[in-house]
């Protein structure tokens, strides 16, 4: 295969597990594909939000598939989230916004579906989270050195250093398999430091899933969805609420046809995309529930993995890059069967 | 419009001039709205490629207009590609891949068209050009002081600084209008600092134009090449050729169906996409060609622009991010009506 742009694997968040030739250097993916099943994590179904979108033209169903941020994140937003799919709230609604470069955007066109009882106006402040160090837990062991409620510690973060220096943040690293950033500074990563005040958030990467807001101090329900299909939108950061990240199925949101009118909504009602239902996985038969792993961020074969991704060396590649955004480091997430 | 994320004019290559209700703080978009005709820069005809696709399912034209860089980058490269476009030579070719957050390809699928006679085999060590710095013309005013054969200085880049600190390359900045990297330290950017054996090269933003090529030392001819449509994929800087850019039309590119085939190649011959033609615009007669101004990057009007890109303050944001990725300053560019 002549002409061949290759060497792009890793970019999805989700990558074919396949047989490869051996290299003499393995790519990011063949580390990943690689590691020791004790380094993948199960995602729990009840983390699942499963969209189906009517078939497309040629009649192929169309399945997008939203793992939630774990806690402490954004958890008054999920909450609702939570309470309007199990109130089957999305079914019939529709994607009316795909504007490009930026994002896909989903829920009621018609601002008039009354919502379920009993959503929460989560405040602004949820937007970020508390961050303390270990050094405030001095003395004790980490076990029992409780956080903030709410919060947690910058050990719980793996912070990923120069090789991610940031434009957005003090500091980028992975929590518990998302990529997350904090207002610390990065030669204050250290077990000694202090970091009073300091904060961390989810960040908008391709593929992330935020809430749809109106003007400040509006922080949306969640009711009104996007998922990211461009180049990582990051000044959103801190700004909106981000609640999860498509796992499966982002490119059925990517390649819809842009909306003509103003920040790419579709102007003729016939042009929406409409949903046939959003589900909890947890309310689908146990043997049609989409079933997930990731590579756990903590592992050493997911630090591998990603300093493999700031120095491809594998063979298409003449010059390593020395670093790679923090969205350039998809963390690996694999389909396996239902147990 | 309830539930709306707004915040998103500026985040294509062209932003819609059109009339908004004042804001007390002004967007990106409307600082750039509001420079003077002085701050615009004609885009000649002769560096613009038009490309047409078949009309798509509705029977609407896909018109993609690419602007090629300017020298001294990529000029082996783009030298081929004038000649392949002057051939006619991607007539009745198609685009054969399309990946999710990553590229759309086009060439010849057959892999066995004859290439025009005269095309130059370009060294790997033109994905970067030297730089130096103008402490090296020392005593000479800067105009008479000459950069070496096909470099530049650094004072002809304008350093974003800080507010862009990059993971992939020590500076980054404009360039003529195109966003750039360069292997010297931001803290160094300063006229009596060394910089001996810097180079700088063209980056992979959302929308960049790059040359497919085989394993290394192949680097492409240029009769294959991709459009970036995801994530901007900056591990692939000096790694391969950056040529150009795409100015409208890469939704026709980005909103095409996803390949099933490894890397986003199709997998029958009838998905790919017919193109009925690339020219160079000056082949067009004269009223059809398509034309543009940049908002020129040595601008104080540009400087405003990026510095509210880094620090958005128009209504929707209630905190700024201190700072942007380079490719989340997309530099302004506007049609204007033919002269």
């Amino acid at each position: 295969m002549k002409y061949l742009l290759m060497a792009a694997a890793a970019a999805s968040l989700v990558f074919p597990v396949q047989a490869q030739e051996p290299t003499p250097i393995p790519s990011p993916g063949e580390i990943a594909a690689a590691a020791p099943a004790a380094d993948w994590i199960a995602i729990a179904p009840s983390d699942l939000l499963v969209m189906d979108l009517t078939p497309d033209a040629a009649g192929k169903p169309r399945r997008v598939v939203i793992q939630l941020l774990p806690t402490p994140f954004s958890q008054g937003w999920i909450g609702n989230i939570r309470k309007l799919a199990a109130a089957h709230w999305w079914d019939g609604t529709s994607v009316n916004r795909v504007q490009d470069n930026y994002v896909a955007q989903w829920g009621d066109a018609t601002e008039k579906k009354p919502l379920p009882d009993g959503l929460a106006t989560v405040p602004e402040g949820d937007y970020v989270l508390p961050v303390s160090q270990p050094k405030m837990c001095a003395g004790r062991a980490l076990a029992v050195c409780q956080p903030a409620a709410n919060g947690l510690t910058s050990s719980d973060i793996r912070f990923s250093g120069a090789q991610s220096r940031d434009a957005y943040a003090g500091a980028v690293g992975f929590y518990r398999g998302w990529p997350v950033a904090a207002d610390i500074q990065i030669q204050s990563i250290r077990p000694d430091a202090q970091a009073a005040g300091s904060t961390a958030w989810p960040i908008h990467c391709y593929g992330a899933v935020g809430v749809g807001r109106n003007m400040s101090p509006d922080t949306g329900s969640g009711a009104e969805l996007y998922a990211v299909i461009g180049q990582a939108p990051r000044h959103l950061d801190r700004n909106i609420a981000v609640v999860g990240r498509v796992l499966v199925g982002i490119e059925h949101l990517a390649s819809l046809p842009r909306g003509t009118g103003a920040l790419g909504f579709y102007e003729e009602p016939g042009e929406r995309v409409p949903i046939k239902s959003i589900r909890l996985a947890t309310e689908l038969p146990v043997s049609e529930r989409p079933t997930f792993e990731y590579l756990s961020t903590d592992s050493a074969s997911f630090a591998r993995y990603a300093g493999a991704r700031a120095n491809r060396r594998d063979p298409f590649f003449i010059r390593p890059a020395g670093g790679a955004d923090i969205c350039n480091i998809p963390v690996p997430v694999r389909a396996v069967a239902a147990k």
